[in-house]
């Protein structure tokens, strides 16, 4: 193991007092100085949305000894940008890690969450970075057993690096007993919608987002088999979103006006 | 042509009264039944943003002819849920179109943007799904030169289809002298943050996020080589977001806890 104490950037979506954001920042106290960089509440869902409608707060905070924390009022994408920018002006960290969700995101529920999406910022600003969620969603989620697997794979990313614009989504089952890491491509899956309807007291009508996950995945090379098998599931994610595959029969289409 | 009256359902990200999706609307229009769902105010910068911690508004409005159109309080994701939960009911539209975007969405910005991530939704729901946008973010923008391309393009969608789990991301310069359509990748840019640091009127410090957009791309097959040549730029877009090519690789590393 190095000898070398790395520069850490830590981040969520679930909000800078959350138990999974503390379990993070407990492993990574093991490798190196921590810098947090987290929202003020909950950013669940929020995707790789960023601010520009409205102005940005950050403010130091001291929760956790040994540990540079500030809390922000934007999204998990601007707690990045802002890190980058403001905190380590320039002299970029030697990793970025999110979570640990209290939640899977596993498959398609990259695309959806705020601890993957900050990630994913962190691989666009050339920082090696990696996302982690729970397979439990409650505030009372017991994290304990990740912790050696994240120190592991975090020590992998730092000695070998990652390809430019790559990161890592990392997804644990809950409970203890798990088989060891996969490393896994997204599973074929999506959520099938159910709108909760409701009235108001005032007779007018709203709607609760619920929904159920559907996987159409055979393979056992995929996210959600390693997950339903016990195992932590470890997908590689890229930003380059061209489905270069499609190119060359776009190129036969008839597209003169 | 085809003589089908095509199922269409209208998005964005700018907000219902936006001229922007006035003109696709319009284009639309030609093409078949028009259903609009789109927010009730700006929503630029969502990226895949959904909400889960507040519930969501739907209302029928009547703004234009022969569209039936709704206002949706929720984000550019949420419209399109809601659309085929609430309205479509099971019954997919033909197509699902995004925009016009008052400014562009080529390249990295894909993953920021509301347009574009409507589009995305409408693919990961299997309806085949284009976003379009404009080099032009002001409220005044002129789309009229667009419109041509918009009818070919969502003609041939509608005639060719789309490969599973891809969608297309049209952009357009603005002005006119256009020289044509050009298949894309997406270029290797990103934003350069540059925070604007202010004071509020109790001395306490905000930040505005602004930047500039930077491409370290010299190919010639990139979507910013094609607009900054005056072509519009068609990239396919895909929403499996697994980084294929680095799974053998990570497949060698020392994962054993």
């Amino acid at each position: 193991m190095s000898k070398k104490r790395y520069r850490i950037l830590v981040v969520n979506d679930d909000g800078i007092t959350a138990p999974g954001i503390k379990a993070l920042i407990e492993v990574m106290q093991e490798l190196g100085e921590v810098t947090v960089v987290a929202p003020d509440g909950p950013q669940s869902g929020m995707g790789h949305a960023i601010t520009i409608g409205k102005p940005l707060r950050l403010d130091k905070v001291d929760l956790y000894e040994g540990v540079e924390m500030y809390k922000c009022s934007g999204t998990p994408v601007d707690c990045v940008k802002l890190a980058v920018n403001k905190i380590f002006k320039g002299q970029k960290p030697d990793i970025c890690v999110s979570g640990i969700n209290h939640g899977l995101n596993n498959s398609i529920n990259v695309i959806y969450s705020g601890t993957m999406s900050a990630a994913v910022e962190g691989a666009i600003e050339s920082i090696p970075s990696v996302g982690f969620s729970l397979d439990d969603f409650t505030w009372e989620a017991n994290f304990e057993h990740c912790k050696k697997y994240i120190k592991q794979i975090c020590l992998q990313v730092l000695e070998k690096g990652l390809q430019p614009g790559v990161l890592l989504n990392v997804n644990f089952p809950s409970g203890s007993g798990l088989k060891g890491i996969k490393i896994c491509r997204q599973a074929n899956a999506k959520w099938k919608e159910e709108f909760d309807e409701r009235q108001d007291p005032y007779k007018r009508h709203y709607y609760w987002l619920t929904g159920v996950f559907q996987s159409f995945d055979k393979g056992e090379d995929s996210d959600v088999w390693a997950l339903e098998n016990n195992y932590v599931s470890v997908v590689p994610v890229q930003f380059d979103l061209t489905a270069h595959h499609a190119i060359a029969n776009l190129n036969t289409w008839d597209l003169d006006v």
